[in-house]
């Protein structure tokens, strides 16, 4: 048995956040890093880029819409074409900072509002695939389990990872709650630990509205960006390890 | 007699500003694109690169410091790490935009205070000459002609372009008059088009002081942020023709 | 008569677009001045500030979103509370650059996606007219002629100015045509100048279906960002000026 | 026996950090609120002076340098003229922004690169003084202790705060030693708390060569971009309380 822990990093240099991040990335497989666009900037990248090497935690774009102040978390109508551009433009510029520390990217997993159009949306889902596809058809594209953006990057014969959260709360279809609404969000750690065993022992979510359903993931997120989430990181990553679960990138073969 | 014309381009999406990017277009052989971060967005860098490309244009990044009110012209104290950071995103950020044209970057050509800082200080030439070097060993890096840039570019094994301007005063010394003192821009057509012919046919521009000094030139800038720049550039580019000049980017073979 | 003449200015300092401002402030009444979140920043704002206020004409806050990529003209999804925060932001921040120039503010226009969203939605209307109240009651708030948003200011005791546009074409229900379809901006000069003396003298507009609908217009704006404004502005100005039609801003007592 | 304790805040919209702030409000007498250009945003501009406006914390414009990467700490070569501008500007917005709670500013302090250097070099912390006298001459001006920004404020009439560090390593001639070397920053609490009870006690403070220097201080700044800031922020302001000395703003009478 063999997950992915991924975790969006790197969007915040306060002292405070860094060394949550540095945590972090002691518990997860794969980082998703912010490339200065909603978030993060050069430097940050590269010192997140540099950490994650070092530990062996995949290296991963994690693009978003430039809306600084709403976090990337904001619906922004963009053209196809401008869709391309934004995520060529981060995917870009993370490879550019990781060829300074030798690094290479092995994912993209678009981020927030961009994410969430592209689990619904199936043009603007193989507008991301193509920018991927062209900047390297070895990446690994990461979208919500089961969406438009695993269909479009299978699609165009990019590997895809279907990727579940522990933390947040599932409509009946498999949709998530959004974030704005109450109980979107989980934060009892055990409730999160039982979830996250349950997706991967035996692939079922509990909906809200109780009833469980199914849902292959390769992949959990490790929310980055709620109070006392290296904590939660740091419990899931040994919860899983003691019921014999090994983490591991999703690139990396299950030796 | 050969010589390659470049030009800052891409740095404004005002509709009088990208009709005037086109007309230089026409008249130059290398562009160095603004690649949004003190000027540019992902979406005009990839209308700016499909004209260069569809031109034959060169395509070159323009990178400057994160300050777009000052559009990248105040010296900022970046530290070394600080400067291939931010040389390393820009370059990488606008080859993910390339690569969405299928075009390739030729070259690399940093941007107002980052260009005049690596000039004359040899530690900035080095951070920028290893960044472009991590990014791709075959970019080649424009910088002042005679200056600490192209010394730093050779010392790592790459391709230098020494540029000169054939609307900006010089000093006896060969560097260039600040643009904040009088007389730092030569407006006058007549005047402009003369200095170019000589820099090519003899190597030899007037200083401040009325002498001639000796200027290798490789490539000369035509400047896109001055009024009227699209008219200077093409008077230029005939003058050099009719001159018998053949105006190529500096990485095509004088055939 | 009496008619305003508005344009936004302060969008760009490129030495180009900053000469074509000043020519158009010699044409207009009234100035909106974009406030360094769509597009300007602090020292543009002063400098156009400064010269407005030499020329007599009327000093105005042009609020937008943070989108500069976009020119804030993509609708955002911003709660109404936010609507506010970012409206109050930019009317202070520029009241507080008019004054070091003991200038003070006359107006507010929301603009690009702002406006067209304040034009049809009431409750974002009432939020940008709580703003600007909360700013300064004396403030008169600029909108779509007919629109929601003039509704909402006089509602709260503002004074509105309602507003045509010359070159842009109108749905036969005094909607705008949308910018992204063919013909919404009318470039001839002629056409513009019998569609602004229509309005002044017979509050009539044709709209695209070449009937003529009635439109109640305070104030006309030219639009400083298509190419030629600069002309465009200069000849409506004149136009009107020959047919006995006095150009002051909306808040100047017709004397 | 009274003493002002002021706090940098609003410069994060993490979760965490705006808990932190939160945290930090109730042991603070000042709130210096980042004002969008080196952090913050009008969103969270607002709920950071909502909550201080509930719990009676005087509230601050806290303006720096638009250099969000660098966080405003990198020296920029500004012109006086931008000085005033980038102050006024953003005095302008935060007021904008508290008169939508109904709150007034009581003071400013310069962020970061901007208070050191107003702090050595006279024109520029004139420069402050004038954009703080044209928005509000009640405006209380923060700045380093016996600093040049204390001589401009008080030269034109304003109101001084003189400020000090209590978690912050001095020069034997009572200037701040810089961050970037080592033990600048003080992170012990026992010591911390030593340093504030001595500065109000006995206006003494230790220097980096163990001998005490003379300071006279207004206000003492709990810093909020540390690591557990706000834990060091409760015990400073429990340890004073106890030792029977007053928390109250600059600005509000010894009753």
């Amino acid at each position: 048995m063999q997950i992915d822990l991924n975790s969006d990093l790197g969007e915040s240099s306060d002292p405070d956040l860094v060394e949550r991040d540095i945590r972090i990335l002691g518990c997860v497989s794969s980082a998703n890093i912010a490339c200065g666009v909603h978030a993060g900037n050069p430097d940050l990248m590269r010192r997140t880029v540099r950490v994650a090497h070092e530990k062996g935690v995949a290296i991963g774009a994690h693009p978003g819409f430039r809306d600084q102040e709403g976090f990337g978390r904001k619906e922004i109508t963009y053209s196809l074409a401008e869709i391309e551009d934004v995520v060529a433009y981060q995917v870009g510029a993370l490879a550019g900072i990781a060829a300074l520390e030798g690094a290479n990217l092995s994912h993209v997993k678009p981020h927030g509002a961009l994410y969430n159009m592209a689990a619904r949306d199936l043009e603007i889902a193989e507008a991301i695939a193509r920018a991927v596809a062209a900047a390297d058809r070895r990446l690994i594209l990461y979208g919500l389990a089961g969406s438009k953006l695993i269909d479009a990057a299978r699609a165009l014969g990019l590997t895809a990872a279907e990727e579940a959260f522990a933390d947040r709360a599932y409509h009946p279809d498999g949709t998530l709650v959004s974030r704005d609404r109450p109980h979107a969000v989980i934060h009892e750690e055990r409730a999160v630990i039982a979830r996250a065993l349950s997706l991967v022992n035996d692939r079922l979510m509990l909906a809200s509205d109780g009833q469980p359903i199914q849902i292959h993931a390769d992949t959990i997120c490790i929310h980055g960006d709620t109070p006392g989430s290296d904590r939660l990181a740091l419990a899931i990553g040994q919860a899983l390890t003691e019921a014999g679960i090994r983490i591991a990138a999703v690139g990396k073969a299950n030796a």
